[in-house]
């Protein structure tokens, strides 16, 4: 189960150390268990890269280091925007399978230090080097072609993109750690700077600062624990081809499917048990193809229950109550811990304004580089 | 337990990819038993810097990619030297946790395409970048630290460093896939270039590409399989400062020290019952204060009994069979992976001319960074 958690400001945090954000994460999480540091028995970093955002790889060791830890394990997964999902689910497996305690899953990015050239043409190397990051091709470029793919597809135009980053950036507006709180309007959204047709500065998530961390224990040993209950129903993880030219369809991630279905299946579950998400919105057509290819609504349909409000903090299926990464913001590393959190804070009670009401399951959705690699999570309120 | 195993030439392998070395060494593996591809669970990738070396991150998922499966999880691991120990570690876990049947364990680097300075300068991230690197310290410089600290209190002199560059290359005569099969006097080792006073150059272990593989399944299921069978007696892992600085001694490495310990421990196992060792002799230095740290032989007797003979393949603990870091090459991320094929090789009977008579135990030492990562794995011979 989740037993704690820790979630530092988002946004561009200027002279700190990601291994310092991951501290104060860390503290964070400890105080709200009964837990001393000392009783950790192991540790997962979700990070992209240290080296090329901090001139530091190997960092691993430098949270326990800065914890004032002695040798206990800790160990650094990458999977480009999907290495805080991993780092979670990695503490899960340990714990679950009895080799641990008690685990620290904490994902952190420092990315603000580069010029945002340096910086998108870092996270391009998460897409194929040898195919596509050679032909030009970035992120925003990549999820260009999705969009207008689903967008010949299926109709989704801008507005209903437009809808995505509306609805996030006022939820974010309730959530105090996000990086953006601001109101949006469609025709603003639509009308902004145009960065990779047809997706403009607002179908766009930013670059941000920031960690996040949870400590997992054995749900057997609840009693044992101040802090919150939020059991572990499953988890998942698929693998896609690195290039999209490889796959059958550009209008959704195959990935995705798979590794919901298996959550799904993990948890005795079906998509309508699910009462909230928090989804990869990297661009606001990937939340409209996760929430599509999650299984809650029909392919091609995402775009327009976005905008009829289905999936807003009132709708029927709240998505991203967060902000999400497009208005909460996206630290590589630290998004799919991030999102656990907020899960873990919904499932407790804990949201504050943005709390939902009678809520028992939440999903997570945490999607890396073209959607080569997806992780999801299905939390469950505990007693 | 290891099922089967591949291993790539060690060397300056030119124009390959990592992606493709981890195939061709995977396709090893996969032939060794009667597994097809299809039949991977879960794959785990050691790699030290896709990014700075290929301009790619996120290579986890090429490697299913290239295998041609359809959506099996892939992640990668970093943890600097120690990225193919982990690899192989959290392979173990998944099986012997029961989430995963069969699991495929990589590790690779390919390092030649960057000229030597530049290797040198991302190998030292691995260090702690705010107080090692900022000053100019790189690995070279920091291992000659610990052998002046080394020979200032125990003796241990050039000719003591300089013996195990020569049995380890007198090793990898024996080894078809060591990137050095050259005979190596004490005098030359001694009178090499001076890299840092007082390593020189042939107390050094090379840059190297190159890619290793094995495949872990339950001990239970072995009837199911064919190739060999090796089984999994513990494994360890254990974290140190990032900064020299902050450690109270520079003669050995204290997690080595916890993390041999905790590797006995859960195989109830002491250091006589071990029959031979790979250890990580990244620098001459690195394989004496090994020796010493897992308790083989007395604090700062590692030289001397290195000089006399004991840790030769003919010795009474024969370390670094398959020639080292030193002599076989160290293509980072592959390193970890390929100790344990050549303690798979060596208790399988599989080491051709280099074969060990008699051999039950065998037991890894993988290092990262300056010891702030040490992951060790004891084998043992199946039926």
């Amino acid at each position: 189960m989740i037993a704690g958690y820790g979630h530092t400001k988002f946004g561009d945090l200027g002279r700190v150390t990601s291994r310092e954000l991951v501290v104060a994460a860390t503290i964070e999480a400890l105080e709200m268990t009964n837990l001393n540091r000392n009783q950790i028995d192991s540790i997962y970093l979700g990070m992209l890269s240290p080296d090329i955002f901090e001139h530091q790889m190997h960092a691993a060791p430098g949270i326990p280091d800065y914890l004032g830890l002695n040798h206990t394990p800790s160990t650094r997964i990458e999977a480009a925007c999907a290495s805080g999902g991993l780092s979670v689910l990695h503490g899960i497996m340990a714990v679950a399978s009895g080799f641990h305690d008690v685990v620290l899953s904490v994902g952190a990015e420092k990315m603000t230090n580069l010029p945002t050239s340096h910086t998108t043409e870092a996270l391009a190397m998460c897409a194929d080097d040898i195919y596509e990051v050679a032909s030009g091709i970035t992120f925003p470029g990549a999820f260009a072609m999705m969009a207008r793919a689903h967008e010949h597809k299926y109709g989704t135009n801008a507005e209903m993109r437009a809808s995505v980053a509306v609805k996030n950036h006022k939820h974010a507006l309730d959530n105090e750690l996000a990086q953006f709180r601001k109101e949006l309007t469609i025709e603003k959204a639509m009308n902004s700077l145009m960065i990779a047709d047809p997706l403009t500065l607002y179908d766009c998530s930013p670059i941000t600062d920031g960690a996040a961390a949870v400590i997992i224990v054995p749900w057997e040993d609840r009693a044992d624990y101040e802090g919150i209950r939020v059991k572990v129903k499953s988890f998942s993880q698929a693998s896609d081809t690195m290039s999209l030219h490889d796959r059958n369809d550009l209008t959704g991630f195959m990935t995705t499917k798979v590794a919901a279905r298996k959550a799904f299946d993990r948890a005795s579950l079906q998509p309508k048990d699910i009462d909230f998400l928090e989804v990869h919105d990297c661009f606001t057509i990937a939340e409209i193809m996760a929430i599509e290819d999650m299984g809650f609504f029909e392919k091609g349909k995402g775009g327009q229950v976005t905008l009829d409000g289905e999936t807003a903090r009132d709708g029927h299926l709240p998505v991203n109550a967060s902000g999400g990464l497009k208005a909460k913001g996206h630290p590589i590393g630290a998004t799919g811990v991030s999102q656990i959190v907020e899960v873990a804070k919904q499932l407790s009670g804990n949201a504050e304004s943005r709390q939902l009401n009678d809520v028992q399951y939440g999903m997570t959705q945490n999607l890396g580089g073209s959607g080569s690699t997806i992780v999801c999570h299905i939390l469950e309120r505990g007693d």
